[in-house]
Protein backbone atom coordinates (compact mmCIF):
# COMPACT_ATOMS: atom_id res chain seq x y z
CA UNK A 1 0.00 0.00 0.00
CA UNK A 2 1.75 3.22 -1.49
CA UNK A 3 0.38 6.19 -2.85
CA UNK A 4 3.85 7.23 -4.18
CA UNK A 5 5.53 4.25 -4.89
CA UNK A 6 7.92 2.99 -2.36
CA UNK A 7 9.15 6.53 -1.24
CA UNK A 8 12.28 7.85 0.49
CA UNK A 9 14.74 5.51 2.18
CA UNK A 10 14.39 7.07 5.62
CA UNK A 11 17.16 5.36 6.88
CA UNK A 12 18.05 2.41 9.50
CA UNK A 13 15.70 1.24 11.54
CA UNK A 14 16.13 1.06 14.95
CA UNK A 15 14.64 -2.15 16.80
CA UNK A 16 14.23 -0.31 20.14
CA UNK A 17 13.19 2.61 19.09
CA UNK A 18 9.81 4.21 20.58
CA UNK A 19 6.42 3.20 19.27
CA UNK A 20 4.42 6.39 18.42
CA UNK A 21 0.94 5.49 19.09
CA UNK A 22 -2.22 7.52 17.75
CA UNK A 23 -4.98 7.05 19.90
CA UNK A 24 -8.47 7.26 17.58
CA UNK A 25 -7.33 10.01 14.97
CA UNK A 26 -9.51 11.51 12.89
CA UNK A 27 -7.57 12.81 9.65
CA UNK A 28 -5.54 10.18 7.52
CA UNK A 29 -3.62 13.61 6.07
CA UNK A 30 -2.56 13.66 9.85
CA UNK A 31 -1.33 10.27 10.25
CA UNK A 32 0.64 10.61 7.26
CA UNK A 33 1.95 14.48 8.42
CA UNK A 34 3.02 12.49 11.51
CA UNK A 35 4.88 9.63 9.48
CA UNK A 36 6.62 12.15 7.84
CA UNK A 37 7.27 14.08 11.71
CA UNK A 38 8.61 10.41 12.87
CA UNK A 39 11.16 10.04 9.99
CA UNK A 40 12.62 13.55 10.94
CA UNK A 41 13.19 12.46 14.83
CA UNK A 42 14.61 9.00 13.53
CA UNK A 43 11.44 7.26 14.74
CA UNK A 44 9.59 4.49 12.90
CA UNK A 45 7.07 2.20 14.35
CA UNK A 46 3.70 3.62 14.12
CA UNK A 47 0.36 1.86 15.88
CA UNK A 48 -2.66 3.39 14.95
CA UNK A 49 -5.89 2.82 17.65
CA UNK A 50 -9.36 2.57 16.41
CA UNK A 51 -8.35 5.09 13.36
CA UNK A 52 -11.97 7.22 12.77
CA UNK A 53 -12.15 6.41 8.79
CA UNK A 54 -10.80 2.92 9.19
CA UNK A 55 -7.16 1.68 7.88
CA UNK A 56 -5.25 2.27 5.61
CA UNK A 57 -6.22 5.36 4.08
CA UNK A 58 -4.95 6.67 0.60
CA UNK A 59 -4.37 10.01 1.77
CA UNK A 60 -1.75 9.55 4.65
CA UNK A 61 0.64 8.54 1.81
CA UNK A 62 0.27 11.34 0.02
CA UNK A 63 0.54 13.54 2.79
CA UNK A 64 3.66 11.72 4.16
CA UNK A 65 5.90 13.48 1.94
CA UNK A 66 7.62 9.97 1.14
CA UNK A 67 7.92 8.55 4.90
CA UNK A 68 5.95 5.39 2.80
CA UNK A 69 7.99 3.14 5.06
CA UNK A 70 6.50 4.19 8.13
CA UNK A 71 3.09 4.10 7.03
CA UNK A 72 3.40 0.81 4.80
CA UNK A 73 4.50 -1.08 8.54
CA UNK A 74 1.66 0.84 10.69
CA UNK A 75 -0.08 -1.35 12.90
CA UNK A 76 -3.78 -1.30 13.97
CA UNK A 77 -5.53 -1.87 16.83
CA UNK A 78 -9.07 -1.64 18.26
CA UNK A 79 -7.76 -0.42 22.06
CA UNK A 80 -4.82 1.67 23.56
CA UNK A 81 -4.72 -1.48 25.88
CA UNK A 82 -4.23 -4.26 22.89
CA UNK A 83 -1.83 -1.32 21.43
CA UNK A 84 0.69 -1.35 24.64
CA UNK A 85 0.21 -4.69 26.20
CA UNK A 86 3.58 -5.92 24.36
CA UNK A 87 5.62 -2.59 25.29
CA UNK A 88 7.41 -2.06 28.89
CA UNK A 89 7.01 1.35 29.31
CA UNK A 90 4.27 4.23 28.04
CA UNK A 91 4.87 7.75 27.85
CA UNK A 92 1.29 9.99 27.14
CA UNK A 93 1.56 13.35 25.51
CA UNK A 94 -1.12 15.99 27.40
CA UNK A 95 -0.82 19.81 27.25
CA UNK A 96 -3.14 20.32 29.96
CA UNK A 97 -3.47 17.74 32.30
CA UNK A 98 -5.07 17.75 35.60
CA UNK A 99 -6.90 16.28 39.34
CA UNK A 100 -4.46 13.30 38.21
CA UNK A 101 -1.44 11.95 40.40
CA UNK A 102 1.18 11.22 37.81
CA UNK A 103 4.86 11.85 36.96
CA UNK A 104 5.29 14.77 34.21
CA UNK A 105 8.07 15.02 31.81
CA UNK A 106 9.46 17.44 29.82
CA UNK A 107 9.93 16.44 26.44
CA UNK A 108 13.68 16.79 27.00
CA UNK A 109 13.30 14.98 29.79
CA UNK A 110 10.95 12.13 28.28
CA UNK A 111 13.65 11.81 24.96
CA UNK A 112 16.28 11.40 27.87
CA UNK A 113 14.66 9.04 29.73
CA UNK A 114 13.08 7.23 26.13
CA UNK A 115 16.83 6.65 25.44
CA UNK A 116 17.62 5.02 28.74
CA UNK A 117 14.86 2.74 27.78
CA UNK A 118 15.95 1.83 24.89
CA UNK A 119 19.60 1.13 25.61
CA UNK A 120 18.51 -1.21 28.21
CA UNK A 121 16.46 -3.45 25.79
CA UNK A 122 13.04 -2.26 26.48
CA UNK A 123 10.00 -0.93 24.15
CA UNK A 124 8.28 2.63 24.81
CA UNK A 125 5.51 3.56 23.53
CA UNK A 126 4.42 7.34 23.12
CA UNK A 127 0.22 8.16 23.47
CA UNK A 128 -0.90 10.99 21.06
CA UNK A 129 -4.26 11.50 21.67
CA UNK A 130 -7.02 12.60 18.48
CA UNK A 131 -7.23 15.89 17.52
CA UNK A 132 -9.04 18.37 19.76
CA UNK A 133 -10.19 15.97 22.40
CA UNK A 134 -7.03 15.05 22.99
CA UNK A 135 -6.42 11.70 25.21
CA UNK A 136 -8.99 10.82 27.45
CA UNK A 137 -9.02 10.04 31.66
CA UNK A 138 -8.75 6.25 30.56
CA UNK A 139 -6.08 6.74 28.29
CA UNK A 140 -3.68 8.56 30.82
CA UNK A 141 -4.47 6.22 33.63
CA UNK A 142 -2.57 3.27 31.09
CA UNK A 143 0.44 6.04 31.13
CA UNK A 144 3.41 5.88 33.30
CA UNK A 145 4.58 8.94 32.62
CA UNK A 146 2.82 12.15 31.24
CA UNK A 147 5.19 14.41 28.93
CA UNK A 148 4.06 18.17 28.63
CA UNK A 149 5.52 20.51 26.41
CA UNK A 150 7.00 24.12 27.85
CA UNK A 151 5.75 26.38 25.24
CA UNK A 152 4.11 29.96 25.40
CA UNK A 153 1.18 29.06 28.05
CA UNK A 154 -0.98 31.78 25.81
CA UNK A 155 -0.55 30.14 22.96
CA UNK A 156 -0.08 26.25 22.94
CA UNK A 157 -2.10 25.29 20.81
CA UNK A 158 -0.07 22.26 18.03
CA UNK A 159 -1.68 20.29 15.36
CA UNK A 160 -0.86 16.15 15.90
CA UNK A 161 2.17 16.28 13.27
CA UNK A 162 3.90 19.37 15.38
CA UNK A 163 3.54 17.66 18.56
CA UNK A 164 5.16 14.42 17.53
CA UNK A 165 7.83 16.22 15.73
CA UNK A 166 8.94 18.09 18.77
CA UNK A 167 9.31 15.07 20.12
CA UNK A 168 10.50 12.99 17.61
CA UNK A 169 13.19 16.18 17.12
CA UNK A 170 14.16 15.36 21.25
CA UNK A 171 13.89 12.13 20.24
CA UNK A 172 17.21 12.66 17.70
CA UNK A 173 18.67 15.15 19.40
CA UNK A 174 18.90 12.93 23.26
CA UNK A 175 22.07 11.09 21.37
CA UNK A 176 23.28 13.68 18.44
CA UNK A 177 26.91 15.01 19.11
CA UNK A 178 27.24 17.95 16.47
CA UNK A 179 28.80 20.85 18.26
CA UNK A 180 26.32 23.77 18.97
CA UNK A 181 28.71 25.90 16.93
CA UNK A 182 31.27 25.21 14.46
CA UNK A 183 33.07 26.58 11.46
CA UNK A 184 32.27 25.42 8.51
CA UNK A 185 35.65 25.68 6.51
CA UNK A 186 34.94 24.04 3.13
CA UNK A 187 38.56 23.50 1.64
CA UNK A 188 40.58 25.77 3.78
CA UNK A 189 41.43 25.74 7.78
CA UNK A 190 40.61 27.83 10.78
CA UNK A 191 43.94 30.14 10.77
CA UNK A 192 46.86 29.31 13.46
CA UNK A 193 47.67 32.27 15.30
CA UNK A 194 50.92 32.39 13.47
CA UNK A 195 49.28 33.10 10.20
CA UNK A 196 47.16 35.64 11.43
CA UNK A 197 50.40 37.02 12.67
CA UNK A 198 52.46 36.86 9.36
CA UNK A 199 49.24 39.08 7.70
CA UNK A 200 49.29 41.17 10.80
CA UNK A 201 52.82 41.64 9.97
CA UNK A 202 52.04 42.45 6.66
CA UNK A 203 49.35 44.94 7.09
CA UNK A 204 51.47 46.76 9.81
CA UNK A 205 54.33 47.21 7.69
CA UNK A 206 51.98 48.77 5.23
CA UNK A 207 50.45 51.03 6.98
CA UNK A 208 53.53 52.22 8.37
CA UNK A 209 54.63 52.63 4.97
CA UNK A 210 51.62 54.35 3.90
CA UNK A 211 52.00 57.03 7.26
CA UNK A 212 48.72 55.75 8.67
CA UNK A 213 50.54 54.88 11.60
CA UNK A 214 52.67 58.07 12.12
CA UNK A 215 51.90 59.14 14.95
CA UNK A 216 54.20 57.10 16.96
CA UNK A 217 52.52 58.21 20.40
CA UNK A 218 49.35 56.19 19.09
CA UNK A 219 50.40 53.80 16.92
CA UNK A 220 50.51 50.81 19.52
CA UNK A 221 47.26 51.39 20.37
CA UNK A 222 46.58 51.38 17.00
CA UNK A 223 48.28 47.93 16.02
CA UNK A 224 46.84 46.52 19.16
CA UNK A 225 43.17 47.71 18.00
CA UNK A 226 43.27 46.33 14.21
CA UNK A 227 44.31 42.86 15.88
CA UNK A 228 41.59 42.63 18.08
CA UNK A 229 39.35 43.26 15.28
CA UNK A 230 41.21 40.21 13.47
CA UNK A 231 41.55 38.23 16.20
CA UNK A 232 37.23 38.30 17.47
CA UNK A 233 36.09 35.41 15.20
CA UNK A 234 37.64 32.56 13.46
CA UNK A 235 39.71 33.39 9.92
CA UNK A 236 40.40 30.65 7.71
CA UNK A 237 44.03 30.01 6.05
CA UNK A 238 42.17 31.14 2.76
CA UNK A 239 40.43 34.35 3.86
CA UNK A 240 44.06 35.17 5.03
CA UNK A 241 45.48 34.95 1.77
CA UNK A 242 42.44 37.21 0.11
CA UNK A 243 43.87 39.68 2.85
CA UNK A 244 47.58 39.44 2.05
CA UNK A 245 46.26 39.98 -1.43
CA UNK A 246 43.55 43.03 -0.41
CA UNK A 247 46.36 45.08 1.35
CA UNK A 248 49.50 44.31 -1.50
CA UNK A 249 46.72 45.67 -4.11
CA UNK A 250 45.47 48.94 -1.82
CA UNK A 251 49.55 49.40 -1.01
CA UNK A 252 50.23 48.93 -5.22
CA UNK A 253 47.04 51.34 -6.21
CA UNK A 254 48.81 53.90 -3.92
CA UNK A 255 52.27 53.95 -4.90
CA UNK A 256 51.05 54.03 -8.34
CA UNK A 257 48.84 57.18 -7.74
CA UNK A 258 52.21 58.28 -5.75
CA UNK A 259 53.99 57.81 -9.39
CA UNK A 260 51.61 59.60 -11.60
CA UNK A 261 51.42 63.10 -8.84
CA UNK B 1 -6.52 42.48 8.64
CA UNK B 2 -8.27 39.73 10.35
CA UNK B 3 -9.39 36.86 9.26
CA UNK B 4 -11.22 35.51 12.79
CA UNK B 5 -11.66 38.67 14.43
CA UNK B 6 -9.37 39.67 16.73
CA UNK B 7 -7.64 36.20 17.20
CA UNK B 8 -6.35 34.58 20.41
CA UNK B 9 -4.58 36.34 23.56
CA UNK B 10 -0.91 35.54 22.77
CA UNK B 11 0.45 36.73 25.50
CA UNK B 12 3.75 39.44 25.78
CA UNK B 13 5.73 40.48 23.02
CA UNK B 14 9.27 40.83 24.12
CA UNK B 15 10.87 43.72 22.28
CA UNK B 16 14.20 42.27 21.39
CA UNK B 17 13.01 38.97 21.03
CA UNK B 18 14.19 37.54 17.43
CA UNK B 19 12.57 38.57 13.89
CA UNK B 20 11.32 35.82 12.04
CA UNK B 21 12.05 36.74 8.23
CA UNK B 22 10.48 34.62 5.62
CA UNK B 23 12.58 35.26 2.25
CA UNK B 24 9.91 35.16 -0.71
CA UNK B 25 7.64 32.58 1.03
CA UNK B 26 5.31 31.15 -1.72
CA UNK B 27 2.01 30.05 -0.26
CA UNK B 28 0.18 32.03 2.01
CA UNK B 29 -1.17 29.43 4.27
CA UNK B 30 2.62 28.70 4.92
CA UNK B 31 2.60 32.49 6.39
CA UNK B 32 0.06 31.44 9.01
CA UNK B 33 1.04 28.50 9.87
CA UNK B 34 4.62 29.90 10.89
CA UNK B 35 2.38 33.01 12.95
CA UNK B 36 1.09 29.75 14.87
CA UNK B 37 4.85 28.30 14.96
CA UNK B 38 6.43 31.59 16.27
CA UNK B 39 3.35 32.00 19.03
CA UNK B 40 4.14 28.62 20.23
CA UNK B 41 7.36 29.49 21.01
CA UNK B 42 7.23 32.93 21.94
CA UNK B 43 8.31 34.88 19.10
CA UNK B 44 6.15 37.66 17.82
CA UNK B 45 7.61 39.87 15.12
CA UNK B 46 7.30 38.83 11.74
CA UNK B 47 8.51 40.23 8.06
CA UNK B 48 8.47 38.91 5.03
CA UNK B 49 10.35 39.60 2.13
CA UNK B 50 8.71 39.98 -1.31
CA UNK B 51 6.20 37.24 -0.65
CA UNK B 52 5.28 35.99 -4.24
CA UNK B 53 1.48 36.27 -4.16
CA UNK B 54 1.71 39.84 -2.15
CA UNK B 55 0.25 41.07 1.11
CA UNK B 56 -1.99 40.48 2.91
CA UNK B 57 -3.72 37.37 2.15
CA UNK B 58 -6.99 36.42 3.65
CA UNK B 59 -5.95 32.80 3.64
CA UNK B 60 -2.91 33.75 6.14
CA UNK B 61 -5.29 34.33 8.80
CA UNK B 62 -7.42 31.48 8.39
CA UNK B 63 -4.45 28.97 8.79
CA UNK B 64 -2.86 30.79 11.51
CA UNK B 65 -5.26 29.46 14.49
CA UNK B 66 -5.76 32.57 16.32
CA UNK B 67 -1.85 33.75 15.77
CA UNK B 68 -3.86 36.97 14.21
CA UNK B 69 -1.67 39.51 15.91
CA UNK B 70 1.57 38.26 14.33
CA UNK B 71 0.28 38.72 11.02
CA UNK B 72 -1.78 42.24 11.47
CA UNK B 73 1.76 43.76 12.84
CA UNK B 74 4.09 41.69 9.90
CA UNK B 75 5.78 43.84 8.16
CA UNK B 76 6.82 43.54 4.25
CA UNK B 77 9.56 44.47 2.34
CA UNK B 78 11.34 44.32 -1.02
CA UNK B 79 14.66 42.76 0.01
CA UNK B 80 17.07 41.08 2.72
CA UNK B 81 18.91 43.99 2.83
CA UNK B 82 16.34 46.28 3.76
CA UNK B 83 14.23 43.42 6.11
CA UNK B 84 17.85 43.50 8.19
CA UNK B 85 19.21 46.79 7.92
CA UNK B 86 17.84 48.22 11.72
CA UNK B 87 19.20 44.54 12.76
CA UNK B 88 22.62 43.56 15.00
CA UNK B 89 22.70 40.00 14.11
CA UNK B 90 20.76 37.63 11.60
CA UNK B 91 21.08 34.23 11.61
CA UNK B 92 19.94 31.98 8.55
CA UNK B 93 18.44 28.43 8.65
CA UNK B 94 20.17 26.29 5.82
CA UNK B 95 20.19 22.64 5.60
CA UNK B 96 22.27 21.87 3.37
CA UNK B 97 24.68 24.78 3.12
CA UNK B 98 27.76 24.17 0.91
CA UNK B 99 31.05 25.49 -0.54
CA UNK B 100 31.10 28.54 1.85
CA UNK B 101 32.89 29.69 5.00
CA UNK B 102 30.72 30.11 7.13
CA UNK B 103 29.82 29.72 11.53
CA UNK B 104 27.01 27.05 11.37
CA UNK B 105 25.43 26.00 14.98
CA UNK B 106 22.62 23.76 16.21
CA UNK B 107 18.97 25.42 16.92
CA UNK B 108 19.78 24.68 20.06
CA UNK B 109 23.05 26.49 19.98
CA UNK B 110 21.68 29.20 17.88
CA UNK B 111 18.89 29.46 20.72
CA UNK B 112 20.73 29.80 23.11
CA UNK B 113 22.98 32.87 21.43
CA UNK B 114 19.85 34.43 20.55
CA UNK B 115 18.76 34.89 23.82
CA UNK B 116 22.78 36.17 24.69
CA UNK B 117 22.02 38.70 21.90
CA UNK B 118 18.51 39.73 23.34
CA UNK B 119 19.76 40.17 26.59
CA UNK B 120 22.17 42.63 25.33
CA UNK B 121 19.58 44.63 23.92
CA UNK B 122 20.21 43.91 20.22
CA UNK B 123 18.34 42.71 17.83
CA UNK B 124 18.12 39.09 15.80
CA UNK B 125 16.50 38.12 12.76
CA UNK B 126 16.16 34.86 11.59
CA UNK B 127 16.40 34.36 7.81
CA UNK B 128 13.88 31.14 6.64
CA UNK B 129 14.24 30.41 2.73
CA UNK B 130 11.23 29.92 0.29
CA UNK B 131 9.76 26.64 0.43
CA UNK B 132 11.49 24.01 -2.00
CA UNK B 133 14.49 26.22 -3.19
CA UNK B 134 15.44 27.09 0.22
CA UNK B 135 17.19 30.47 0.83
CA UNK B 136 19.86 31.42 -2.16
CA UNK B 137 24.22 32.23 -1.85
CA UNK B 138 23.28 35.82 -1.92
CA UNK B 139 20.82 35.18 1.06
CA UNK B 140 23.19 33.60 3.18
CA UNK B 141 25.60 35.91 2.97
CA UNK B 142 24.11 38.26 4.40
CA UNK B 143 24.09 36.09 7.78
CA UNK B 144 26.39 36.18 10.43
CA UNK B 145 25.67 32.22 10.78
CA UNK B 146 23.97 29.71 9.68
CA UNK B 147 21.82 27.15 11.65
CA UNK B 148 21.48 23.53 11.00
CA UNK B 149 18.82 21.58 13.10
CA UNK B 150 20.21 18.11 13.51
CA UNK B 151 17.83 15.76 12.23
CA UNK B 152 17.81 12.25 10.37
CA UNK B 153 20.12 12.35 8.04
CA UNK B 154 18.21 10.41 5.49
CA UNK B 155 14.93 12.09 5.99
CA UNK B 156 15.15 16.71 6.38
CA UNK B 157 12.49 17.30 4.49
CA UNK B 158 10.37 19.63 6.72
CA UNK B 159 8.03 22.55 5.72
CA UNK B 160 8.21 25.71 6.70
CA UNK B 161 5.87 26.24 9.66
CA UNK B 162 8.04 22.90 10.64
CA UNK B 163 11.48 24.58 10.62
CA UNK B 164 9.82 28.19 12.30
CA UNK B 165 8.19 25.45 14.98
CA UNK B 166 11.61 24.13 15.78
CA UNK B 167 13.60 27.27 15.98
CA UNK B 168 10.24 28.99 17.95
CA UNK B 169 10.77 25.80 20.70
CA UNK B 170 14.59 26.18 21.24
CA UNK B 171 13.80 30.11 21.75
CA UNK B 172 11.75 29.01 24.27
CA UNK B 173 13.44 26.15 25.77
CA UNK B 174 16.64 28.40 25.91
CA UNK B 175 14.72 30.12 28.92
CA UNK B 176 12.68 27.17 30.09
CA UNK B 177 13.06 26.50 34.11
CA UNK B 178 10.80 23.39 34.50
CA UNK B 179 12.05 20.64 35.47
CA UNK B 180 12.16 17.68 33.23
CA UNK B 181 10.74 15.62 35.78
CA UNK B 182 8.10 15.63 38.30
CA UNK B 183 5.23 14.55 39.99
CA UNK B 184 1.92 16.30 39.88
CA UNK B 185 0.30 15.62 42.95
CA UNK B 186 -2.77 17.96 42.72
CA UNK B 187 -3.92 18.08 45.95
CA UNK B 188 -2.23 16.07 47.70
CA UNK B 189 1.99 16.40 48.70
CA UNK B 190 4.69 13.42 48.07
CA UNK B 191 4.71 11.23 51.14
CA UNK B 192 7.42 11.81 53.91
CA UNK B 193 9.67 8.60 54.71
CA UNK B 194 7.64 8.63 58.25
CA UNK B 195 4.26 8.41 56.23
CA UNK B 196 5.30 5.65 53.99
CA UNK B 197 7.20 3.61 57.36
CA UNK B 198 3.73 4.02 58.75
CA UNK B 199 1.78 2.10 55.61
CA UNK B 200 5.00 -0.27 55.95
CA UNK B 201 4.38 -0.37 59.69
CA UNK B 202 0.33 -1.36 58.89
CA UNK B 203 1.40 -4.14 55.81
CA UNK B 204 3.73 -5.87 58.04
CA UNK B 205 1.41 -6.05 61.12
CA UNK B 206 -1.25 -7.35 58.88
CA UNK B 207 0.59 -9.90 56.81
CA UNK B 208 2.17 -11.29 60.07
CA UNK B 209 -1.86 -11.47 61.28
CA UNK B 210 -2.92 -13.58 58.57
CA UNK B 211 0.02 -15.84 58.35
CA UNK B 212 1.97 -14.57 54.96
CA UNK B 213 5.49 -13.45 56.64
CA UNK B 214 5.57 -17.24 59.02
CA UNK B 215 8.58 -18.66 57.95
CA UNK B 216 10.33 -16.23 59.82
CA UNK B 217 14.14 -17.01 58.18
CA UNK B 218 12.64 -15.72 55.21
CA UNK B 219 10.91 -12.93 56.71
CA UNK B 220 13.20 -10.00 57.06
CA UNK B 221 13.94 -10.87 53.24
CA UNK B 222 9.55 -10.23 52.37
CA UNK B 223 9.39 -7.54 54.12
CA UNK B 224 12.59 -5.47 52.81
CA UNK B 225 11.28 -6.72 49.23
CA UNK B 226 7.79 -4.88 49.56
CA UNK B 227 9.81 -2.00 50.87
CA UNK B 228 12.13 -2.15 48.17
CA UNK B 229 8.99 -1.66 45.92
CA UNK B 230 6.96 1.05 47.92
CA UNK B 231 10.33 2.87 47.85
CA UNK B 232 10.85 2.63 43.96
CA UNK B 233 8.69 6.24 43.19
CA UNK B 234 7.38 9.02 45.08
CA UNK B 235 4.18 7.89 46.35
CA UNK B 236 1.79 10.10 47.45
CA UNK B 237 0.04 10.77 51.38
CA UNK B 238 -3.36 10.22 49.57
CA UNK B 239 -2.33 7.38 47.46
CA UNK B 240 -1.01 6.00 51.21
CA UNK B 241 -3.88 6.66 53.26
CA UNK B 242 -6.02 4.25 49.77
CA UNK B 243 -2.93 1.75 50.83
CA UNK B 244 -4.19 1.56 54.47
CA UNK B 245 -7.50 1.08 53.51
CA UNK B 246 -6.53 -1.78 50.84
CA UNK B 247 -4.87 -3.31 53.89
CA UNK B 248 -8.00 -2.80 56.10
CA UNK B 249 -10.52 -3.93 54.03
CA UNK B 250 -8.39 -7.05 52.77
CA UNK B 251 -7.83 -7.84 56.73
CA UNK B 252 -11.45 -7.22 57.20
CA UNK B 253 -12.99 -9.30 54.31
CA UNK B 254 -10.36 -12.02 55.41
CA UNK B 255 -11.61 -12.08 59.20
CA UNK B 256 -15.32 -11.90 58.17
CA UNK B 257 -14.68 -15.25 56.14
CA UNK B 258 -12.37 -16.63 58.86
CA UNK B 259 -15.24 -16.14 61.68
CA UNK B 260 -18.21 -17.90 58.80
CA UNK B 261 -15.95 -20.68 58.26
Amino acid sequence: MTGRDGGADIGPIGAFSPVVILVRPQLAENIGTTARAMANGGLFHLRLVAPRDGWPQERAWYASSGADRILDAAQVFDSVDEAVADLHHVMATCPRPRHIVKTVMTARGAAAELRAISSRGLRAGLLFGPERAGLDNEDMARADILIRYPLNPNFMSLNLAQAVLIMAYEWWMACETTPPRTLMTNETHVATKGELENFLDHLTRDLDACGFLRNTQKRPGMVRNLRHLFQRGEVTEQELRTLHGVVTELSNGRKARQKQD
